[in-house]
């Protein structure tokens, strides 16, 4: 397929006339083809407008039309074959099998959603009978289901040009609800961004669907991202990336006439606690492993360990001393962008020259322009307290901070310093089974996933996951943004009342002809 | 039991410094005694130290403990017998059977959540097992249960000094899901508050509870509320009132360095569609069933009926016929505070000078300083559609307006025209079942509980209710603030990867102690 550089509008391929965009391979500086022209308001008037004109049409479709929809969009990502992958290695610098693994992921992706489609938990069908001889008062048939919140909004992030972006988590939890989804794409990845975008769109006329379930936007945040937000007709906003551009959404959500829920994956250092029997008994495995995990793709995750907390003593010091060596002989790595690896440079180099802030290990420099160059430093547990800016700052990529404690107290005091996250680590062995019952409560109110040896980085996409955490990890802790559960992001209940049989919906038939799971009368019904 | 108008902090009972504030029988216009003395900051502080002091102890009462708590408070409510009536009724106007239902609801309702709590499908487990065999990587261990946000401020409104203010639905759904409640109390009922909040208190006690779990504070909303909104300890504020207090609460919620949910349900006119085939076959049966729903306490509710639609006719004319008829001998009747009643006059003194407005009926003056007097209105749709005011006015009491259409296309464009709402009912007949096919999708994204041949007032708290809906009826569509799906809003999830069975949650060990519903992989396990 030859890219065009054009928008995606509903069914249409439409050339933008804004800013110029063009990709940038971060390997070699070379600039791509073809050049992508932004979008103009009448742009996201349109689309919003044939988002809006899908609606009622899209929300109402079976269960079984919603997720052959969602399986198809698989087939046809797939069916682009290696051109995706090779477009997507030039536009972000990420490996082969990187980006094979993210595919398969994205796939995997929008065919659980179709599973969670057709269960139709996502429902949550409840049923409270009439009960006509009650005293003192009768009570009526009442009858909930959730239906979509309207068209969404998604923008995604530099890091995953395929799993967070255009078919990414956000979307496919979005169209699964029954929402229509526009989406504003990543300026590091638009070739990528338009393969995947045509697959979607190719899915909607394949499926017989109204074109408004899905549009693309290229364009500058500020003009197309925030007139997006601001639409009267969108209901909901999916963004990841960082704090300062999801808490902007945040603020134009907020203050519209109407104001709509944002859900804002943003910030997290994702702390790491070495309990002291663990680190005893396997300080070089742990080491080994957190390097691992820190190094992957450049760092480049929001799960990224970037902070490490233990007990200052030989067992740290062995730790720090592996994992410096492992720091060492890493592989300087390309990453996303120009830009990505200008703002890690800085952070290190804040850092690096920060008083209290010792450098443990720097690795390999890079032959390339872009290439991240991993990091690891360590503090003091009490400089660490008294430096609100080092107990916030996520410095994206392969950099890490460890935290040098006097005393298992003081690393749940800093636990509980610590602003919201999405993921906190323990690793522990038996002998730590105290100490980390201390930990647990703390961090159950800092993160919205934690870990028992193991490492943040690689998130499952399954039913129990939470990809969230409290502020400013994310925008809402209510919720999560990877795994089925993501779903409920876009949805809200209607209650129904006494109406009659040939009025109510499908799900909510008393002959439960879709065959889902039912509250009646507060009794779960399998 | 003796009022002593203090401020109830944790076990204490408190002497407030700052305003006075008394309580006004506003069918007397007497003053009633004692006077209660508004809290201070440093009262806020306190009730919020305890709070978050007790967070970690109640989050993790057992399920058995909890609904014991709930079911306590209940009994504890019975047992304050007459006295709390009497108050009530001296405090709000309101007659003796409405308050003794409302108890009755309000107790009703403590214990719905008791069976919520056992049923603990509000922890919504989800269980991942293992696949250590799986290609090309193993699958680890992953669990998901919902905890408390943590403490929780309520606001309740005027009109139910029991079934939504101390221990209302906020607060049984906030204890329900293991948070800490701080309830600021409405000015207009405080002697009601103090004696529902030593129920409550009473009942911390008994149950052996960390005191700080519930806190009742005095004081002007200005001071007492915004402090208590902008602490760093509350997690999510419960309000119920109007528009401009419930977005003044949003906006603090929202500017704090960490953002929290604030759940207000605000502002609805609840219209009512007339299908043509039910006004003709018993527009007289409407008209009586609709005045009654319109004039029951006074109009008081946020589900009274407000607004009324229909295609203009002899049908439609002889329903104003009848309704006007029966407003007309309504008597008046005594509203809940002095200030309610002036807002209620201004308003429908600007409905009664709109040039485009006919009245249709004043019912009863009432002989009281304080009394409503019904009162019904008709326009034509086209300048009803012509004037947001019109569309957007809440007038809070027992006043309606009629919106004459020209055909049922009308109707449906007024409908589209809406803001959001609570409630919306049809009105109609099986050969209406065409027109109200074509309504339901538009009045599906305007309210959160949609009736056919019944009226908005009487709000049943059960599995399937929804008392709530798009902005600005409340500030979350996503949720309801009525009914056992309440305590949803109080709750986030956290997954736990790999952890040890020891360090696992009671709801998430392999044999499910706790015999809760699971998703397991993505089945529901009943």
């Amino acid at each position: 397929m030859t890219l065009e550089g054009k928008l995606l509008i509903g069914q249409q391929a439409v050339s933008g006339q804004q800013t110029e965009i063009h990709a940038i391979n971060p390997a070699t500086d070379e600039r791509l083809e073809p050049t992508y022209m932004g979008g103009s308001k009448a742009d996201v008037e349109k689309a919003c407008a044939l988002a809006e004109a899908a609606f009622d049409t899209y929300r109402e479709t079976s269960l079984e039309e919603r997720a052959t929809f969602l399986e198809t969009i698989a087939s046809e990502i797939e069916a682009i074959g290696d051109a995706l992958i090779e477009r997507a290695m030039a536009e972000s610098g990420l490996p082969r099998a990187r980006l094979e693994g993210e595919r398969g992921r994205t796939c995997g992706q929008l065919r659980l959603f179709a599973g969670v489609v057709r269960a139709g938990e996502w429902l949550d069908v409840r049923v409270d009978p009439a009960l006509p001889e009650r005293e003192p008062m009768p009570r009526v048939d009442l009858r909930q289901r959730h239906i979509a919140l309207g068209p969404v909004v998604v923008f995604g992030p530099s890091n995953f040009p395929l799993a967070f972006s255009v078919a990414g988590g956000d979307t496919a939890s979005a169209l699964a609800a029954g929402c229509p989804v526009v989406v504003k794409a990543h300026s590091a990845h638009p070739g990528t961004s338009e393969l995947v975008g045509r697959a979607l769109q190719k899915s909607v006329e394949t499926c017989g669907l109204p074109e408004g379930v899905f549009s693309l936007l290229f364009g500058s945040g500020r003009e197309v991202g925030a007139a997006l937000v601001a639409d009267p007709r969108i209901q909901a906003v999916g963004f990841t990336g960082s704090r300062s551009g999801g808490t902007a959404l945040l603020s134009i959500a907020q203050n519209r006439p109407q104001p709509i829920p944002v859900y804002a994956e943003m910030s997290s250092i994702n702390p790491v606690f070495l309990l002291p029997e663990a680190l005893k008994a396997r300080g070089q495995a742990i080491a080994e492993g957190f390097v691992g995990s820190l190094t992957m793709g450049a760092g480049q995750f929001c799960t990224n360990p970037g902070l490490v907390i233990g007990v200052k003593g030989t067992d740290l010091d062995g730790f720090l001393d592996v994992a410096g060596k492992v720091v060492e002989g890493s592989a300087a790595q390309t990453m996303l962008t120009p830009d990505t690896h200008q703002a890690y440079q800085e952070g290190v180099e804040r850092l690096s020259s920060h008083a209290k802030v010792r450098e443990v290990a720097r690795g390999e420099k890079g032959a390339d322009p872009h290439q991240c160059q991993p990091a690891l430093f360590a503090v003091a547990a009490a400089d660490f307290m008294a430096d609100e800016a080092l107990q916030r700052e996520e410095v994206f990529g392969a950099c890490s901070l460890v935290v040098e404690c006097t005393d298992p107290d003081e690393m749940k005091r800093i636990a509980a310093q610590l602003e919201g996250q999405l993921t906190a680590t323990l690793q522990l062995d038996d002998g730590d089974l105290g100490t980390a019952k201390q930990l647990l409560p703390i961090l159950e109110r800092k993160a919205g996933r934690i870990l028992a040896n193991g490492w943040p980085t690689g998130v499952e996409v399954c039913h129990a996951m939470v990809h969230g955490g409290p502020y400013p990890a994310t925008s809402d802790s209510r919720t999560t943004s990877v795994g089925s559960a993501a779903i409920h992001r876009f949805l809200r209940p209607v209650c129904y009342q006494a109406l009659p049989a040939d009025l109510l919906p499908e799900a909510l038939k008393e002959s439960n002809p879709l065959g889902v799971s039912r509250l009646v009368d507060g009794k779960r019904e399998a």
